[in-house]
């Protein structure tokens, strides 16, 4: 069976990762059963068979992979129905936009309690490597949180005004588009109490039909989101 | 033959207005052959027909229509071939990322040479709408055009990075996403010096593409960018 390395809180099951989140996802878009494999961020000997630090990395038998966007593109090309659409380029644009415009407006309001959420063998490490990373104490890149949340809603406008016209990225049915999206989402939701969107945004109510996907699969995880 | 109603500068052929390039694009697109009417802003009574006070206008036989998104989706439905593709939703987000993300950044930088780009006979009018909705002289909001610059082109990254692997938005060839983002560069092209893209830029390389297709169409179009 495939196993997927995912990044997880103390609660083996609480994993937080959204470029995990985006293999798991594919998976269950594929119908692909596999085996969850819990990871804490300073077990970097258990994922050196697969030459990387960082996981995701998946396992497929003889294959060992990392690299979230390599493991889409493998998993898409071994196991191709449902398809990915990996090809297109329209969905490559959601892959920048969620890493260029979502992911840094996100991360400076979660980035304490992400600290807070990581298990804690791996908490000076979180600390130590992001603080000379952003150059400051995490609670100080992570203060003024409303004014950067409403800067955060701000650029999910487009979003937003999308999914007031379709229910998924994909139109009727997800596609790889509202997955990448979604586990920028459930990175917040798993790690950070405060909740980043309103109960009447239109991504708030995609996002609840995100949630159900898969018998309610991301629903079932444990998070910290208070809404 | 179909007529396009579209905003011009002094000269009749100096069409800058990015919801009147959106049409011209999808007419070429489909192959249909379409009669160019310039249009002043000033001009209300010559389009009072189709009940607006806004181009684009598209007549076509009996069909008298405004507003560029129900124009495209007139079009789609009247001639399917080749299509448009207005139902899909990964595409209306391009719609309202260049709405709401390119076009305000843009704006900022470029409206003080759409007023000298304007009719002669436009430019009061120009200058009091606009400084009524903004609060502020033209020459104030469109100041500090470095530093603006330099936002700018940083929203355009998930665009940069996603056209480093792929020739068009549309993959191979170009779709609606390229013609809505495209449209909003020929804005700041027909009506402002000012070069917003650096010529090493990917964004750079696929307009210039764009501005080969249909044997040169928009390159052919007056300019006053120094590019």
């Amino acid at each position: 069976m495939i196993e997927l390395y995912e990044l997880a809180a103390t609660d083996d099951k609480q994993v937080f990762s959204p470029y995990c989140w985006r293999i798991r996802l594919a998976l269950h878009h594929k119908g692909l059963p596999f085996k969850s494999i819990p990871w804490r961020m300073t077990e970097k000997d258990r994922i050196a068979f697969a030459d990387t630090e960082r996981v995701p990395v998946l396992v497929d038998g003889e294959q060992k992979l990392s690299d979230s966007w390599k493991i889409l593109e493998y998993l898409d090309e071994r196991y191709p129905t449902p398809s990915l659409e990996m090809n297109r380029a329209e969905l490559r644009f959601f892959r920048h936009w969620t890493e260029m415009v979502m992911f840094p407006g996100m991360i400076r309001m979660i980035i304490d309690e992400i600290h807070r959420t990581v298990h804690e063998k791996d908490r000076d490490y979180f600390r130590a490597t992001r603080e000379k990373t952003f150059g400051m104490p995490l609670e100080e890149f992570a203060a003024n949180k409303e004014a950067k949340l409403e800067e955060f809603r701000k650029s999910l406008n487009p979003l937003r005004a999308t999914l007031k016209a379709f229910d998924f990225l994909g139109g009727s049915q997800p596609n790889l588009a509202d997955y990448l999206v979604f586990s920028g989402l459930m990175w917040a939701r798993c790690t950070s109490p405060m909740p980043l969107l309103a109960e009447e945004d239109s991504v708030f109510a995609w996002r609840e039909r995100m949630l159900d996907l898969f018998d309610g699969m991301a629903r079932s995880i444990p998070c910290r989101e208070m809404n």
